[in-house]
């Protein structure tokens, strides 16, 4: 149901101390192949945690036989200590999976991490090789090693997430925890994709850019970008099918659509999913800015929380963007109800029923044929009391 | 102390009922001369309310006799006939003010409104209609009437806002409400600044823009910007005196930061007023894009409301932005307390303290001469709780 779900991979998940809590906290991902190839998109924040710094140099070729990730200590903003251990944390990995006919090297290893900022200290470094032998040790194929992958990378995630699409000879699965920097001083999207297909690396990298586009991309809990975030997409090939590039892309977009959903339905504190759909924008990239600038509006999100199908502050939100539309002319639909048309009141706010979880903002610019959705959460106490006392 | 504080002007405040709760809500702001030059700043967002449409071409000739204010609804996203209400609202108070040897026309009359998005109906219209009798009967110099005025533009501010500065021989006060959209559905940011120097319009243009861009466009509670925000320079050169332009900046610039800063301590919720201290920028440009990255960080704010001095999420806010530095070099400091040196952990938590009111955020990017200060709020309980309660 997850990593190891396409053949040609094993996983662990173990307790090696990183966490104070005892969880499970260091998770590995192995290729057995015969295939190698893997491709990446990283965090685009200019402040880029150790392992982001090194998995992005060490995956230029196009190539990786494992992931170690952790949870439990962001190593990021940790000095030249903290890409040591980085670099000691790959270099464990290599020596634990390579063979005498096959040897490994750290540039073949990926690393992940995650937890607050600042954390990686003598103390961080030796749980987190302490994990690599663990992990080592308890690789497996089947079920439940790659649960335990999963659940050894949650940090506030309330549970582990997991995701397969099985297709024409071929699977991919994948594994995630946070979403966008929901888990604050924690941070971080972590995503591990598998596929038994046969693929070349510029085949998954344009396969992986095209998916995380209109999936994770979309996704914009708080607006605030990680240190940390990384999507990672391995083939071993194994299962010897070579499927044409749509047909990878569809598959790869489905597992990230799913792990995506999975993410915003377990954002901290929120008690409304909210899609905020665009229609009839001028391009898909107007339609994702327009719908972006509301998912950012805290006062927007502060009202769904309350039950108030708040038009005013959809329209406001919008009108801070630069994109094709006249704000006089559009409609504004709250889970189906038009409040607002041609820029004037509509239907009456008490015909909206904003008690579902699921909620659904329709903004119509009548400026094209363009389309595109952004997830976020509401603004509630919760997420005000989880992101000022977690460090406390 | 307000708006009356510079010779020349008459202003009042009265009920009209335009306000559920029976408050004043109802203010006029009467420009007696012998000068009418005036200057304005509007909200830059594209969804504008209809006051805003009506004011910015009624001062696009440089002169203005009057303005008329209402709190208790925006009339934006309110048609045609919100338009209308507008224009009749305005040549109501140039039949009242004209004389037979000075007329006045409703294009020398400035419109501002505030409150609800799409609140505007003919109630709305003959409550305010209703102001504009009684404020005329109610019109004075003293410092009473120009209270009254600053009281009858509050929505959620907690106390009236003015600040008065004379200086060389001229004065300049001011009024205010609000803060950037932190009074939500609310919304909207309105002042109204009176002079009695001799100026010409292109002078108070220009002195008008350099002190909103160092003062209120530093002022961002929650990244929310209003349909209605108004910023107006009115002058009577009643005083005689001519200023040199430096000092007239001089002076509108210190009545604009009194107001600001009494905007920025009266923020809805709010436990903590940041300041967010950019030093060493390549550019002022750019120390103001790094500062308002943090300020508009709700990872950051609501950090702060739990007096937890994370400097991480600092510097993966400023990691998103464009500016000159090199994120692993800059240093950090929570109210005097360097938290973060050269993108490392240096001094312990526990030596900051961020129990007062007072927050000082400092950043040095080592990377120019520039510095600039955005004023902020943290992100509280209160803030969710009364911007998802309001409209409700």
């Amino acid at each position: 149901m997850s990593v190891t779900a396409a053949s040609g991979f094993r996983a662990a998940g173990v307790a090696a101390g990183v966490k104070a809590s005892g969880g499970l906290d260091v998770a590995l991902v192995v290729n057995d192949g015969p295939l190698d190839a893997a491709a990446a998109v990283f965090t685009s924040n200019r402040a880029k945690a150790n392992p982001v710094l090194w998995s992005q140099q060490a995956i230029a070729g196009g190539t990786a036989r494992a992931v170690i990730l952790n949870a439990g200590g962001a190593n990021c903003f940790t000095g030249a200590f903290g890409f040591q251990t980085t670099h000691q944390t790959a270099e464990r990995v290599a020596e634990r999976l390579g063979t005498a006919t096959q040897p490994i090297g750290a540039i073949d290893v990926q690393v992940c991490s995650t937890g607050l900022i600042g954390v990686g200290d003598e103390a961080f470094r030796a749980a987190v090789l302490r994990g690599v032998d663990l992990t080592a040790d308890a690789l497996a194929a089947d079920d439940a090693a790659g649960l335990a992958a999963a659940q050894a990378i949650m940090t506030t995630d309330s549970k582990p997430k997991q995701a397969v699409v099985t297709t024409d000879g071929f699977t991919v699965g994948g594994m995630a925890k946070g979403a966008g920097m929901l888990a604050p001083g924690l941070a971080t999207m972590l995503v591990v994709l598998t596929t038994d297909a046969q693929a070349d690396a510029d085949v998954l990298d344009r396969a992986l850019r095209a998916a995380t586009s209109t999936t994770f991309d979309r996704l914009d809990s708080d607006g605030c970008m990680s240190t940390n975030d990384t999507v990672l997409l391995l083939a071993s090939g194994a299962s010897g099918s070579r499927p044409d590039e749509a047909a990878l892309t569809a598959a790869v977009t489905a597992v990230c659509d799913d792990l995506a959903a999975q993410l915003h339905g377990d954002a901290e504190g929120a008690t409304h999913d909210i899609a905020i759909e665009v229609r009839s924008a001028a391009s898909e990239e107007e339609a994702v800015v327009v719908a972006r600038s509301v998912a950012r509006s805290n006062l927007f999100k502060a009202a769904i929380f309350g039950n108030d199908p708040n038009w005013g502050r959809v329209l406001a939100a919008i009108g801070t963007t630069d994109a094709s539309f006249d704000p006089y002319a559009v409609d504004v639909h709250f889970n189906g109800v038009r409040v607002c048309h041609a820029g004037e009141p509509d239907r009456p706010r008490e015909e909206v029923d904003l008690s579902p979880r699921a909620t659904h903002i329709l903004i119509e610019l009548f400026a094209g044929d363009a389309t595109a959705t952004v997830r976020t959460n509401d603004l509630t106490h919760d997420y005000v009391h989880e992101n000022s006392a977690y460090a406390s």
